[in-house]
């Protein structure tokens, strides 16, 4: 897509959230800073409803219940009836079986069209040996393009493995983004930023796996001249705010491989 | 009031918030840098309890579910009792069935004393068309001022229109105020902030309109100065903590009108 | 125990926290600061595997409900099992009932190795006179040390009271550490922060007395850097994660004493 920040900062979707209490404001702010608009609603009186007037549906496991999982499905089902995208951070899949189960439960009751997460919980769900340490990814041992490309054809979705490379597959392509920096680790929710961040291009752009490379490619543009102006963690986030408000699709020089 | 930020600071009353998850830290955070004690509280078997040694009540309803809804009801019936003032932030009202039938349920089960939100959510609440996308203001066909003078009248409570305008009415007085800056929307949160600015206001003014007015000049007054000194959202937010902890009675100059 | 930091940074521990939604952000982003890993999971399906591949786990009970005691109680039983170190901070008790029963459930259901609250707080738990205005302390009675010595002794476990003087006893060994700075107490979060950084610390360190001294230093020399730098509460918010971040065990000089 050409101008894709343009286009989603003259369209400003609207995203539902169904998240995590420990990101839940970050996922929110940068939504709103990419010219997106957030909302977060998780009763299952409304969550169908206000899945109903938005543009994409972000499901993020991070601390998860039981009723936060029932309230996924019922929205899940609501967006995938209105035909908008359904993105799904598997967080912490691989670090205990609730986790595992409950991912795998999303998956068989809804269609799920960006499958996102890190090295070990995409590898986890790709029935890879992979264990996550809580909610940070360990290594793995399969070739993690492999790992994306495979689960993205089997389950006929687009697949985001987030790490120092990002790769993105929707089974036939892939690319490999190796924009970003390490300061981003440094401070915690990046990852779920990111989830907010594809569903918010997503939500403009029907091909999927183009809408997540430049995702990715932007926030990853964003945290590096973030991180040219940081002293730490938290001035990081300060300049990592600032710039993503700044950028344009003129500012953003992909370092990617396609696949 | 006469120096109402100094009355507030040498008072310190307590805030008891029953609100989202979202803004939930922004809420306690701005509470304390204006010189308020916060607590957040939300378990049924406490909520009453808390409310009984606070001197003014929150009720956010950003992140709904029922339970929430009915410890908010226990809560305001004790601040009721009590004597403290109530204040209602209608966040999403206009979005979903779900959230104007539980804001109509607080507002007819227990005494409001001050109903706050952005222009189409207190214009849905007055019985106006509207539609809130998310938690996001749309424009509303009826005149805000009257919208406020009316459910304010026939409310008997003090109505808060937040916007690039801000309107502020308890039926017979009416005020307009028009300090703050656009940056203050290119944040999540300020919205939720001002209800509990409003609140600790409140808690040392009985005449509750005139706290409104002057919690959303002094807010709007940190907001401009905080503007001056950014360079986009992430230091904005940063400035803004900065700017209302050094606010003085002195420095505020409002920029109001009265009818 | 020497180069306390190093240690955590080389270790780099799982630290389970089970906490309150207001500062879950901070208390996760704070422990990543420090080198630790944080992690937040609730739901009582997963809770005690959390816990079990966990290295320390930290109650809070800051926005408790009986669902997240009883996760609490699950928790800390696997992790007494595990014979991985417990922290409780108790905040807000003293305030309501409620509080005040919960944080006896727990005391009384599983071992907790480390108790940690402000001055009035910990007073309430030690059966002292006292009351909390919401989660801020007020003045005691009696005198602080001996209130955390006695709780030692009689729990035998390490009791943390956080303050202008942070005391840290098990009941033999007093500390009473004043590193740190009045801007602390600016921002909502230090409190909560503290508990994740002695969880971090008696991660690593068997000697839990040894380990909340160490990290209340470390905190606190963080603390005053950041104060130095800083034009109020949200600049100082900022300079407080850079200073962290940038510790090292060199540049720690801990204002103690011993008794």
């Amino acid at each position: 897509m050409k101008d894709p920040l343009k286009t989603l900062r003259d369209t400003r979707p609207l995203i539902h959230h169904i998240t995590n209490w420990v990101t839940i404001y970050d996922c929110a702010n940068i939504t709103r800073a990419f010219g997106a608009l957030p909302v977060m609603a998780h009763a299952p009186e409304e969550c169908a409803d206000m899945t109903g007037i938005s543009s994409a549906l972000v499901l993020n496991i991070g601390t998860l219940t039981t009723g936060l999982i029932d309230c996924m499905i019922i929205s899940a089902t609501a967006a995938n009836r209105k035909g908008i995208p359904v993105v799904l951070d598997a967080v912490g899949v691989g670090a205990t079986k609730f986790r595992d189960d409950m991912a795998a439960k999303i998956l068989n009751s809804v269609r799920v069209d960006i499958i996102k997460g890190n090295y070990s919980e995409v590898a986890k769900l790709a029935g890879e040996h992979a264990q996550t340490k809580g909610v940070e990814a360990t290594s793995i041992a399969a070739d993690p393009r492999q790992v994306a490309r495979t689960l993205a054809g089997s389950r006929s979705c687009t697949v985001v493995m987030t790490g120092k490379e990002d790769i993105i597959s929707d089974g036939k392509r892939t690319f490999v983004v190796r924009n970003g920096h390490d300061q981003m680790g440094s401070i915690v929710g990046t990852g779920c930023m990111a989830a907010s961040i594809i569903a918010s291009f997503a939500a403009v752009n029907s091909d999927h796996c183009d809408a997540a490379k430049d995702a990715l490619c932007y926030f990853g543009v964003a945290g590096e001249l973030a991180a040219g102006k940081s002293g730490g963690p938290g001035s990081f986030k300060m300049h990592l705010y600032d710039e993503v408000y700044h950028l344009s699709d003129e500012k953003v020089e992909p370092m990617m491989d396609f696949e």
